[in-house]
């Protein structure tokens, strides 16, 4: 994994604001320096352009030389689209001319075989040296939207639709769509970019540069691969401070990889996994489509964060309340039912008004009086529990729907306005935004809009639960070279001891004596065992006796322990024979760390057993883990009811365990990189009581 | 609960395809009154139009008269829709009149108060005995769109188009949205109707008329209660053999009812989980959104029931393959992989051909020789797993992208219409049809649409599983009064034993001596319980008594467990003492039946202890159940995976495990109407045998 230091891309802003642009490989007759060309004027670019090609003649109206250096002016950004074995040359040619910021067009490298990769390395090895911002290969480029200026063959949808979207994909063709589904619903955009091949900018590198740049105040992502997830990270981190949503659909899920396999953890954490324990970690929204993509930074580019968590759906449909309350159900919407003053409120104003339900049907009634709208809605946001509401009414698809829809907007909207938390419009149906509703839109001054109950859901469930994560702290990862190489479990289990973990009071003797005398001083039976770094297995060696009790039956099991154990394996060494106190009754809990070769360390937790080991019933999180992501983890478990209790067991004391479990993730931190695993298996919680019982660990190389 | 005969609708023809119609309460100042007029020409209805009010006046350019009777010619169906007062009346004139269909679009009835429930009760009364079929009240009407019928308020989304989709909404304002989404993605539609209060003519009424309307193929219904679920169990069956789809966008998921809260399966069972049991049982469709409800009618209505379950996703784009291969996960959609001989064909199709990989990316090379489509989708149709092929490709949202898009279709097209299965077309956002897609789909001969991956995945999903379910056979259930009635334990093992349930060979004996006599003809263990139909606990009364062997000990044990009942419990009445072989390993199944008030008789099974008892994990299913039914039970349970066995116990034998339980279906059945449950508790699967260990029932008065 390279340093952060050797792949830091210093300045993006010479590539994505540059004053002055040439490009590279310009003719009349190819379709990509004519779309290009285009682009420059759709986004209102309107700086000096030169053209370079072999004949240096001027194409598209610009001015043509023989190459970037002949311009003899300052260039900030290139386009380069030469074929495949002449980018090398106008690479060099560009950064010779002081050029800052390239997109590389061209196809034909590690996307295609390894003689392209062979020669991307050089490329990038170019760029590096000559400290220019490389966005590409294979990249259809980008549009900062918001400060006019473009390298990109994609087309606009227009007339743009200026907004506060910035929108980042690997994939070109994607990257089109998500712009043309994000049109056909008004919603406005401030950068697009297509990432390519991300063989020196990379997705990360333009989520931290949006957090800088102004009008973007939320960031949409469509990704194929996360390279450099640890920038990723980092940038999260920011855009949490910044109060800049990041929003990513990520494919690949359906694939998981055995790459971190390790121990028993690694068998639990797939790719994806991790990906998604990042996410709910960092606060990053997660969606699974472009439409609920879009529809979710639509909705936060303008509402923002939300104060409070709950959420109030308003509509005169009793349908649109049904399936909205399924919805919230389904998407895990906080839909808090109304305080006893908002009731109180609600009935001065709506006469058969008898319920506290949320959703609210504020009934037909307001198809004769929209007034009510005004007049209820400002009570439904001052309720102490709502953070935002919803309101649903009839919506126009077509001219003749417009008065009615008018009409009832001309007594949400002022009702909208009066409350203290924010509010927007949901339709029942995804409609598109034709012309009666632009009309209906600009009617009524552009209120907040979702399309959609279902997107509409989706899309505030996101609103909701990022808006609570702003507050939540995340502590980024600081790894150093570990000291000590605890190893098998009397030693594991000793280091944890040292780091503050709670162990069973387990002792190693070497004597019938000493056993009899450990098992005395701490009271009631005992567990005996082997203590060998060579046994693993060690009840088949008949190296583990339970339930004893009394010195002689002690120092007769430590005998008999010796006795079996040096018969069945002569060449193990035997250190001793571990002599601890039974327990019975608790829940068995897992603990694991495992190491992800983009992520670094990471954490898993699961209930012991059958829950682990056959149904893979498991949480992840990177680490280092917060106590509440700890218990974030165990609530997220399918069997993480068993936790409260079941047939007289005591419930567990969850917040003891993440106590224990933010410990036992230091712990794993200060052993160091080359810590591939740290194991508790099982960590014992009998009400308050937490103990580990047995610790492993797996060290790499 | 009403019987079948009591509530059945003979006759819904005269008020579904009405020949001459009267309008009752007809007047030019009317809001409702015109829309009514308006919906008869927007429908293009041909015949007789009379109007009735106080007057007597002509109305809307229709002839006015004072009543019904005072036409003096026969009138097919009447729209009622007079003040509520004068509802009945007018219901007695249009009886008199000989009129067989009535829809009334007043409200003020049961959705209103007890007053208004009474005088909906003697509305329907009359119905039933003057043979009318009753719409309604607070019915905004229908439209049979394919006949050119209507009586309704609800306007058409114009040009009104035509296709097979029959829409039934409880709610009127939720009829005129899936309708508005329809006509935006451009599906037909054959039949609507809101079927406000269900008075008389239910959801279920209309499912199975639309059964036997030709024009309609595939039934989308939008439902807030289910009224006579016997009668959709009934057109559910009729409507697999018709090979008619049913698709329920039912709300009210997140309400779960606690009314057969009987016994122990009582608690496992909720309304929505019965409805969500029925549906999977019948081939039933069920969605969560009016998108998802259209996009699957539309798909359906185009498409009809596939030959084969595998769906075979062709894109240019390889996000498209990327995402729909996420989403197809998801949703479940079965993606078989090619197989050798497609993969073999492919390769001379396209030079760099290389995967088996389904979603299948036919990459860019397309954009410039759109006839690799034609030659690649009929090899893909061809395949032996496929049954339906999904073609991804650019899609028009402006005129500007028309001419790629053709381009490509010229080549998709034909190479669908060359495969020997069915193609859709799915484009990658939802798009509304604009004027630029509308130009693309006559361009290219309409071809059959999905819009948006998401939705397109889940219809695509819904149809792969409504086909396969065709070919299931589904029995109706047969109830006859029960004759015993066993009660206890023992009663309860020999009726199942009675009814070829294999069940623990348990003896009830009442004498040291025989205890003994039976254990040693048993072999092995044994464990020994009290018989007493009063003692529940009976380990609490010393009434137990595990793992004995031997005649002195079994005696012993016998006479212990006798002497400690008696003395703890001198009241109950002892009928001895039950001795049964001890039985370990294996895995505990729970099984059991419950009855509904509105469905019937149903069968619940789980795993055994914890699984059922704290983590409520379950599957549900009407009575009787087939073998493949109870598998399918099994499978979706979510601890499923500990039967194939775990930590050395044997993997549980499904099959014989499914025999047992329809038997125990069957058992349960023949009791009669009056059990509330019978249960089997633990169920014992021990590799191939199966036996009932305890078994429960419990009897309603």
């Amino acid at each position: 994994m390279a340093t952060a230091e050797q792949t830091r891309v210093t300045d993006l802003n010479a590539l994505f604001t540059p004053t002055s642009i040439v490009m590279v490989g310009a003719t009349e007759k190819s379709v990509w320096s004519n779309g290009i060309a285009g682009r420059l004027a759709d986004y209102g670019f309107d700086g000096p352009v030169y053209v370079v090609n072999r004949a240096g003649v001027d194409v598209h109206g610009f001015p043509g030389f023989t190459s970037c250096k002949a311009i003899g002016k300052p260039v900030d950004a290139a386009y380069i689209f030469v074929p495949v074995a002449a980018v090398y040359d106008a690479l060099v040619d560009a950064a010779d001319a002081g050029v800052r910021g390239v997109v590389i067009l061209t196809s034909g490298f590690a996307e295609v075989d390894a003689e392209g990769a062979a020669l991307q390395e050089r490329i990038v090895a170019l760029a590096r040296e000559r400290g220019i911002a490389l966005l590409g290969p294979n990249s259809l480029g980008f549009a900062n939207v918001a400060d006019g200026r473009a390298l990109t063959v994609i087309p606009p949808r227009t007339p743009i639709i200026h907004g506060g979207i910035g929108i980042i994909s690997q994939s070109g063709a994607t990257a089109a769509e998500i712009v043309k589904f994000a049109h056909q619903q008004g919603f406005g955009v401030s950068f697009t970019v297509a990432t390519g091949n991300e063989a020196l900018v990379t997705t990360s590198d333009v989520v931290d540069y949006l957090i800088d740049h102004e009008p973007t105040r939320v960031i949409a992502v469509y990704s194929e691969t996360i390279n450099q997830p640890y920038k990723l990270r980092r940038a999260a981190i920011r855009a949490r401070k910044a109060r800049k949503a990041i929003i990513i659909l990520k494919v690949g899920k359906s694939e998981l990889t055995a790459a971190i396999a390790q121990a028993h953890t690694g068998a639990l954490v797939g790719d994806d996994g991790i990906f998604d324990a990042a996410c709910r970690q960092l606060g990053i929204i997660r969606v699974s489509s472009i439409e609920e993509l879009v529809m979710t930074a639509g909705l936060i580019d303008r509402v923002g964060p939300i104060s409070r968590p709950g959420i109030a759906f308003v509509s005169m449909s009793g349908g649109s309340c049904g399936m909205f309350a399924d919805l919230a159900e389904q998407y895990g919407l906080p839909m808090p039912q109304f305080a006893p003053e908002t009731v109180e409120q609600l009935k001065g104003v709506i006469s058969d008004f008898g319920t506290t339900l949320n959703p609210f049907d504020i009934t037909g009634a307001v198809m004769r009086d929209p007034s009510i709208w005004t007049r209820a809605l400002p009570i439904v946001g001052a309720d102490p529990n709502v953070g935002i509401i919803v309101v649903n009414a009839n919506s126009p698809q077509s001219q003749r729907d417009l008065a009615g829809a008018n009409h009832q907007a001309g007594g949400f909207m002022p009702g909208i306005a009066a409350s203290p938390v924010p509010g927007v419009y949901v339709t029942q149906v995804l409609q598109a935004v034709n012309d009666s509703m632009a009309s209906f839109l600009e009617t009524n001054n552009q209120p907040v809009m979702l399309y959609g109950l279902e997107y509409g859901a989706r899309a505030l469930g996101h609103l909701s639960r990022w808006s609570s994560s702003l507050d939540r702290e995340t502590v980024g990862l600081v790894e150093k070279a570990g000291g000590s190489r605890p190893q098998g479990e009397r030693d594991v289990l000793s280091y944890l001891d040292s780091r503050g973990v709670p162990v069973i009071p387990a002792k190693l003797v070497t004597s019938a004596q000493d056993a009899a005398s450990h098992a005395r001083s701490l009271g009631g039976k005992v567990a005996m065992k082997i203590a060998s770094p060579d046994i693993a297995h060690k009840t088949e060696f008949g190296g583990v006796k339970l339930s004893l009790e009394g010195d002689g039956t002690v120092a007769a099991a430590f005998e008999a322990i010796m006795q079996s154990v040096t018969q069945k394996a002569p060449d193990a060494k035997i250190e001793g024979v571990i002599v601890a106190p039974m327990r019975s009754g608790g829940t068995e809990l897992f603990v694991g760390t495992a190491r992800d070769p983009q992520w670094g360390p990471v954490i898993a937790v699961g209930l012991g057993g059958v829950w682990v080991e056959a149904l893979k019933d498991s949480a992840i999180r990177l680490l280092p883990v917060s106590k509440a992501d700890v218990i974030d983890m165990f609530q997220s478990l399918r069997g993480a009811r068993l936790l409260e209790g079941y047939r007289g067991s005591m419930p567990v004391d969850l917040d003891a365990v993440a106590d224990v479990v933010v410990k036992i993730g230091e712990a794993a931190l200060a052993l160091g990189p080359d810590l591939a695993s740290l194991e508790i298996n099982p960590l014992l919680a009998d009400g308050s009581r937490i103990e580990a019982l047995d610790g492993l660990t797996v060290w790499s190389n």
